[in-house]
């Protein structure tokens, strides 16, 4: 009998004692490399970074590093997990940062929930790292944590939850919307889920021009009305979704609809909801593991495009085409901030990777194995910060 | 002509850009690679830590990781050049640690003089990482946070300034007194500088059951005396030197001393006062890089056995001797702190790397590059460990 992904997982996590190691880039054999390496050589770069700040960058690691951050509250679909058992996770993130752009990444979870002991200790602990990438903190906690930092450190600070999705999300609407023959300002899209990944989605795709959002979350549709009653990121969203003011239900929203993007909770969209769709429907199911609609029943009720959270479906939406380039596009130009208008750029970037020649409804973005996708997604987000003159270097 | 280590060193750490990377245990070349390391197999580690803490060790680096903290307050010789500084010394910390115990060791330089929040922060980032090293964090503050970290932490925490250093220094003294054939027990030893290292190794000596101990500050002999001018630290040492409260000058203590020990400053020690010591002195020299009294003057002034902390002389106190060594030991049984009795018992296995029948005036210690000597203090500490029942492997 086969053995699960889950116990080939386990097997190889123990059989190696977690996923990353530290390794020396200079040699330590002789005497003469101790001196150079260690003690008195060392002596001369701290000097030197002590008398000019930003020589840091040059002399060490920190140009080229980022700080895996979690308190382990929303560890993938397991919750609030804590910090111990979220170190998988972040081992895990800090390999992809290798493999996909070079980027030496180290985990940091926090035995703190506390948003301000949170903002503290990662504006402390900044020194040492190029950028900062938090992952798996939950909503709305992660979006002040994470504005905080921006505004307080001068290195790039990215919730991945919140825009790596988003950025992904945006890049596969641009290229569905041309598989469909339809343009972004035409789209009227259907959210599912404003949390992290939700909420950032549907800033992105305001930011692309999409002509209306129709937001849900458990409690139903976002409403202007009902905004003293949310929390300061639904008020948000209250902004800029259902300009009208419309209480609809998740059917009559959908059936104005010309896409539907889930990332909430299995199995809310029926079939039915699909058939009443405007012309060919984009659906973007990607609650994990269980789907908003599985890929059968969306192809099935008419669906043009499908996408999924999942690796054995066409046009898988995986953040790894994102972070890794986006972080080393960052890095690379040493940019204070990742702003909107980059991660808008990022987006641009990976939806250019499918040749508008190979586009169709199996194929709107590349494969999360395409190690080109990090490098053409770092020199437009480098670009981006240059032109917004927000680049040291 | 030839270039300064300095410069080498400069260029060699532009050339690499710092010293260290992370790299990946597991392969990550196939879809199925992914699914294995990342989602969704790795949500499987995640839920067996989640039911089980302590399978963090089996499942994670955790077992192996080291923190390497400062807050750059004093760093080398150079003083309080602060955490950016402070990172090429830390990044060559690191890779010492991968060098002689295969520990994987990550640089965080902190942001932060407050003893009170480096102590909050440390416990915040506790999860990830195995054990904590602190280093060049000035006294007496250093103490004040090791001693807090020790008791709130259940993984090993350790400053290497203090310990270290005075761990090395023991070691050196158990076999220097061979050489001269005394007993430790009938020395009288003078100490010179009484902030991090020196507290320490006085303190060490105490615990090796030195007879008498006269401590030098940069304001003298310390008495009891004088208990409500001091710090917190001078008042313990106050404790456990001078204890019939002489007001001695240097040279008066000189005369009464079989050995001396300097962690202060160039030059405090003349040729006149080695003369004056009891019969074959013992000079560990170690002020950095001008020593208390050089080699050539020490030995022309009849010291029998001279240490320095310098590589370019016979018997060099490098505390690279003791940390990786003492790490791997406390990592491999998972200690849950680092006892005086494990560090006594460090001090006595790396005295036992040199034989008997070897040892004389010009080889007390081994040599720093010598990688059997993490091996040998690794396997005493974990055994002291065990007999202690703080391990809990």
């Amino acid at each position: 009998m086969g053995k699960t992904i889950y116990e080939r997982s386990a097997e190889l996590h123990k059989w190696t004692r977690g996923k990353i190691e530290v390794r020396s880039k200079m040699p330590l054999s002789t005497r003469d490399d101790l001196s150079v390496a260690y003690t008195p050589g060392v002596a001369e770069p701290c000097r030197i970074i002590a008398k000019n700040e930003d020589a840091v960058y040059d002399y060490t690691w920190k140009g080229n590093s980022v700080a895996v951050v979690t308190d382990g509250t929303a560890v993938l679909g397991l919750g609030d997990i804590g910090p111990k058992a979220g170190l998988p996770v972040m081992e895990g993130k800090s390999i992809l940062f290798k493999k996909f752009a070079d980027i030496d990444a180290v985990p940091i979870c926090l035995d703190t929930k506390d948003p301000k002991e949170i903002i503290s200790i990662v504006k402390a602990i900044a020194p040492t790292f190029g950028g900062i990438n938090l992952e798996d903190i939950s909503a709305p906690r992660c979006v002040e944590i994470e504005r905080a930092l921006i505004n307080e450190l001068d290195i790039p600070v990215f919730h991945d939850d919140q825009h790596g999705t988003a950025i992904v999300v945006a890049a596969a609407m641009i290229n569905a919307v041309k598989v469909v023959q339809k343009q972004i300002s035409d789209l009227t899209v259907v959210v599912s889920g404003t949390g992290a990944a939700g909420s950032a989605i549907i800033k992105m795709l305001d930011n692309l021009g999409v002509k209306e959002i129709y937001a849900f979350n458990i409690n139903g549709i976002i409403t202007q009305e009902d905004y003293d009653q949310y929390d300061f990121l639904t008020q948000e969203l209250s902004w800029i979704t259902n300009y009208s003011d419309e209480r609809l239900s998740l059917s009559e929203a959908m059936s104005k609809a010309d896409a539907f993007v889930g990332v909430s909770a299995p199995n809310v969209v029926t079939p039915e909801m699909v058939k009443s769709m405007k012309r060919d429907p984009i659906i973007f199911a990607m609650a994990n593991p269980e789907p908003e609609i599985t890929y059968e029943e969306g192809k099935a009720a008419g669906a043009k495009v499908m996408g999924t959270g999942r690796s054995d479906y066409p046009n898988q939406i995986n953040n790894v085409l994102a972070f890794p380039g986006l972080f080393r596009g960052a890095l690379d130009c040493r940019a204070t901030r990742i702003t909107e208008e980059m991660k808008v750029a990022a987006a641009y970037g990976l939806a250019s990777l499918v040749n508008d020649e190979d586009v169709n409804e199996n194929y709107i973005i590349p494969s999360a194995l395409d190690r080109k996708v990090a490098k053409v997604v770092a020199k437009v987000v480098a670009e981006k910060a240059r032109e917004q003159g927000i680049a040291r270097i």
